[in-house]
């Protein structure tokens, strides 16, 4: 009887645990202290260059006593009428409001601008009187004696507290961008996110010098692209097609010379419906030529460590690495959280949630093995194993007094993604109860290497498709393989995992146009003339290449410690790719379309039938809407005509499963 | 009666031309010693880490005598059996092929690998015999001694010579842009661009403290934003376009409270076929907050002066300044060139050549008025003027002896349109005889401000429309003429022109939301629905703020001095906005656009009787093709069917003037 339940997957989860049991860190809840960690970590930079303000609010110290200062930001709050709290990008600044029959008008201006109107002031820093020194701020010591002070502009009546703002909802946050960007947490995450990007690019281009070349966005559709937004041209029945990633253009520029390239490129990918995915984003994209796998590695660990905010513990490289084979084994995934094994703090109801959990996603039925101090486990499996074979499991898995061991069984594959799953839910289950096990400060690098080049196809697994996309160079040992048993070829590339998210992925790209009409003709059954272009540009003395993507949304959110990508992006888009702000996309006039030789296809008759409710989308939890439809002959041309646009057709489930 | 005919552009024209007499300077074809120039214009980058080869081919130098190196590059060309020409990005270097039997399969790598191969050589530096250096190389001094050699990859026989293929046509340099890539020149230029922005990054994110932030492309529709290609989403009816600046968002940034925002932003337009301009393009758009239009153009002048190229003379700041109504005045133009005034080398045929021109273009008369030593002028305009005008109107040109005028008249705007078209064609004329006027090494600044706010809608011109966009603030002398006579109301926007070209633009905004709505409103009679979100922002503390965008691809043109945009884009579209590479746009299957509820709409019968000829894009000049379309039932939809992919459909000359 075979064990394919993943035995080192188990050990891993029970073994090496070893840190202390500690609450779940708090949220990275922005402080106006990191700005200047920020802004300091660098060659000071002039904030007040070109302006009419000579500092900065948040930049004032003891140091500054006695300047005169002009002084531009929003009223953040008042106390009585005797202080007036201004805020800009860096901090907080207390400003005394003269009381003296002289200075009336100012006093006016001061006490009666609304919260978040913007003000300019001129005066002079002085210290705080003895007492009244506040330690918690860092410009607590000093206030400004001010002199003159204009209104800048008046600020209505706001839909909300700026100061509350991250406990609003997150569709409000959404419709009032502008006003969300003013927290401190949006300021510091889009801020670390520019410094981080600056210094990759100082990395690559002033270091390494790697060359910076923007490719089209407007491009034609990838054979086997799906997810590609079209954009009609003005050609009947021809469109550009927006590409997911510059793939193609990377690989030409190495062939026409330019051995290093970067981009910070912007990448689209129409998902329809997804969490967490955006319908444009955004990746640093690198190619070299006579690179080879060890020299992309290790190109990226110096990125990443030099571009890596100050305010973060150093990063050591280089990271670790484990095959596609060892990751699945061990962690049940190609995309393991290293930060943490497992720890014996499960509930026996636990093992409920847990059992139903694997049967619930996965249709797949999960033991656990309780060791008691007798030596013995305790277990529904343990009628089925014998004696001999349940020593040898405890001693394989290394197990001691009061381990718990999850078995099960099934197809390998299938039977390690879910353990890998319930490794994470027990670990949701034991930081629920407050043990540490993802301490979001600390970042758990790891390269996943040798993935297989083909995977067989879902819906006909006799054929094959790429695993990752049909550039992939073969790994070395197994070119032999390609032309006999492709399905065991692996390949040439890797992934870069932080903290259980891909951040990036890359490969040594084939650099043979003839092994490139290979996979893509014989093994992949792909219409050649579409890359027609390509195919024959390896064959004009393309030289060796490879590189690398890396997501830098996710990067930066997990580097800000933030829930969501939509937190490191200035103007993200709803989980339905819509904007809550401006309301894109929109409805337009057939005079916009008609230069592009398309019509709006109105849904069939038949697809009306199926609409029983729409969803509004006011906020990030869906709202079920069922709208009286009997009282609208067609409701659907009522959506169309824009009469009500906040209403969307609910899409069938089969078709968005992620709507659900 | 008035002298409409611009007399201080007549004064500038004569005037001001004070340099030798010089042929016309040679196009800056690429020498490959100017990358040295480039790369060590700041501190040296790490070309060779990460990689095989210790060294780049054209690094080599006698001071490396002795070491054992290891290359790689492509086999630019071999003087016999004897030597190999190596090149890679930096520059030539000669191997030595070995001649000795030991190194036989050394030899016969050499001797075979075809030109443009790719080939790995590890050997030793040696000097070159006496009398065999070659001063104009920059490896001259010094050749290869090859121990072993790697075929990295073959070449096949090539559609052109690399060497020559500046001269090719375009279209074939399109068709092959990844060995274009490879000249010398295309080299240098997109290298300098790299270096040129990272320098701009460097001056604005590190000294000036500005945030980079990438603001969305999936938008909606501006209002009266023409020229925006449709992006059709999932859902029936409405689109995003993909707008043609970041305006909105990057002044929501300054409400946001992102104080000093850069991008180099990707952005897009679609003008149907017009020469010299690109579906998308990039600009450096720039937006700061509590800044004036001095401190903006201070901000420019700085960040060009950083950026710019160390091969080319430094600039001198700041720029001159002339207001719209003296340009107009001057030069005939808002974007005049300042590198010449006029000079008199024009020959009595060249009279017959501009008054034709002004005849053509402009239907406007254009009369020369010639000096003669007597002191009198002759011209047929003469008999029309008093005695006492003529002499008046020398006087105020200042005309001297041999100076010719030319003198028009009609409405003041139109009048100098044509006058400073004809200064153009005269420094035409005049560079066709080898007189430079317009030396290309020569960098002329110019800001042009104080343009009008609004003009006169061309189809109704009792109606205003914005001369820039809707955000522009009024000039502050000129606030109260808005509520009374808008016409009149000069803007705070500023155009940055280099040597004729405007490579940027931009404004003091409107901060004020019920200024920002009479004019939407009251004066442009806009739909301000459409920008309610950015109204209420206003609302919600916006600062004063104001910016700008430069041109990224005109000005790297300029500064590189290159014929066209397409020479400093990696991949550029053709004219029509082809790939000519890939072929994109490219027809798509049903199910591509199916998602995204719309079809294809097929040309009406009407249309197709226009269809007399179609035209054939195989070379940038247009080869006429008329089909033989009685043989076939149904031209158009050959073509919507993708049977003849390469045929266009010619449109009617009104809808497209260009392409005529």
């Amino acid at each position: 009887m075979p064990f394919p339940w993943g035995p080192s997957l188990m050990r891993r989860m029970y073994r090496s645990w070893s840190g202390p049991i500690r609450k779940t860190a708090p949220p990275l809840l922005g402080s106006l202290t990191r700005y200047l960690m920020l802004s300091t970590q660098r060659r000071i930079s002039d904030f007040n260059s070109f302006v009419v303000r000579t500092n900065t609010c948040g930049e004032l110290r003891s140091s500054h006593l006695g300047q005169e200062v002009t002084l531009c930001g929003w009223v953040q709050y008042r106390r009585q009428s005797l202080f007036l709290i201004l805020r800009d990008f860096h901090g907080l600044i207390q400003v005394v409001i003269p009381q003296d029959e002289s200075a009336a008008s100012v006093k006016k201006l001061l006490c009666e601008a609304p919260i978040e109107s913007v003000v300019q002031v001129t005066g002079t820093v002085i210290s705080r009187p003895p007492g009244q020194q506040n330690p918690k701020m860092p410009t607590g010591e000093i206030e400004i004696e001010v002199k003159t002070a204009e209104l800048l502009n008046s600020c209505k009546k706001l839909p909300f507290e700026i100061k509350d703002f991250m406990k609003k909802t997150e569709a409000l946050r959404m419709k009032y961008r502008y006003l969300d960007l003013r927290s401190s947490q949006m300021q510091y995450n889009l801020r670390l996110r520019s410094q981080m990007v600056m210094k990759m690019r100082e990395y690559l281009c002033n270091l390494h010098g790697f060359v910076d070349i923007e490719t089209p966005t407007l491009f034609k559709k990838t054979p086997g692209g799906a997810k590609e937004f079209v954009v009609p041209s003005r050609e009947p029945g021809k469109f550009y097609s927006l590409p997911q990633s510059p793939q193609q253009f990377k690989q030409l520029l190495m062939v026409g010379g330019f051995d290093r390239y970067f981009q910070v490129a912007r990448c689209y990918r129409d998902e329809g419906s997804k969490p967490e995915r955006q319908p444009e984003f955004t990746q640093v994209d690198i190619e070299m030529s006579f690179v080879d796998q060890a020299g992309i590695q290790k190109l990226i660990e110096g990125l990443l460590q030099y571009s890596w905010p100050k305010d973060k513990n150093p990063l050591t490289v280089p990271f670790p690495s484990m095959t596609y084979t060892e990751a699945l084994d061990l962690y049940g995934t190609d995309k393991p959280d290293t930060r943490f094994g497992m720890k014996k703090y499960l509930k026996s109801k636990d093992f409920e949630v847990i059992k139903k959990f694997a049967v619930n996603h996965f249709n797949q039925e999960v033991s656990p093995l309780f060791l008691k101090t007798s030596g013995s486990g305790k277990s529904p499996f343990t009628k089925l194993l014998k004696e001999e074979e349940k020593t040898a499991l405890i001693s394989l898995m290394g197990a001691q007094e009061e381990d718990v061991l999850l078995l099960t069984a099934g197809e390998h594959k299938k039977a390690c993604s879910v353990l890998g799953k319930l490794r994470l839910e027990c670990a949701d289950l034991l930081e629920a109860r407050g043990v540490v096990l993802r301490d979001p400060t600390v970042f758990h690098f790891l390269w996943v290497v040798e993935f297989p080049l083909f995977l067989p196809k879902e819906e006909d697994p006799t054929e094959l498709e790429s695993a990752h996309h049909p550039f992939t160079a073969p790994h070395p040992s197994d070119i032999h393989l390609l032309y006999t048993e492709p399905e065991k070829v692996r390949s040439q590339h890797y992934d870069l995992v932080l903290n259980g998210s891909e951040i990036g992925g890359g490969s040594i790209r084939i650099h043979n146009a003839e092994q490139q009409q290979y996979v893509l003709e014989t093994v992949l059954k792909e219409d050649v003339k579409l890359l027609s272009h390509l195919l024959q540009a390896l064959d004009f003395g393309a030289p060796p290449h490879g590189g690398i993507a890396l997501g830098l949304d996710r990067l930066v959110c997990l580097v800000t410690g933030v829930p969501s990508i939509r937190d490191v992006i200035a103007f993200p888009k709803s989980f339905r790719g819509h904007d809550l702000m401006s309301n894109a996309p929109d409805y337009v006039s057939p005079e916009d379309i008609e230069p592009y030789h398309i019509q709006v296809r109105r849904p069939e008759v038949t697809d009306r039938k199926d609409v029983k409710s729409v969803i509004c989308e006011t906020e990030s939890s869906q709202q079920l809407v069922l709208p009286s439809l009997a009282k609208t002959e067609n409701p659907l041309e009522k959506l169309a005509l824009g009469q009500t646009p906040e209403l969307l057709e609910r899409r069938k489930s089969s078709k968005y499963p992620d709507n659900q």
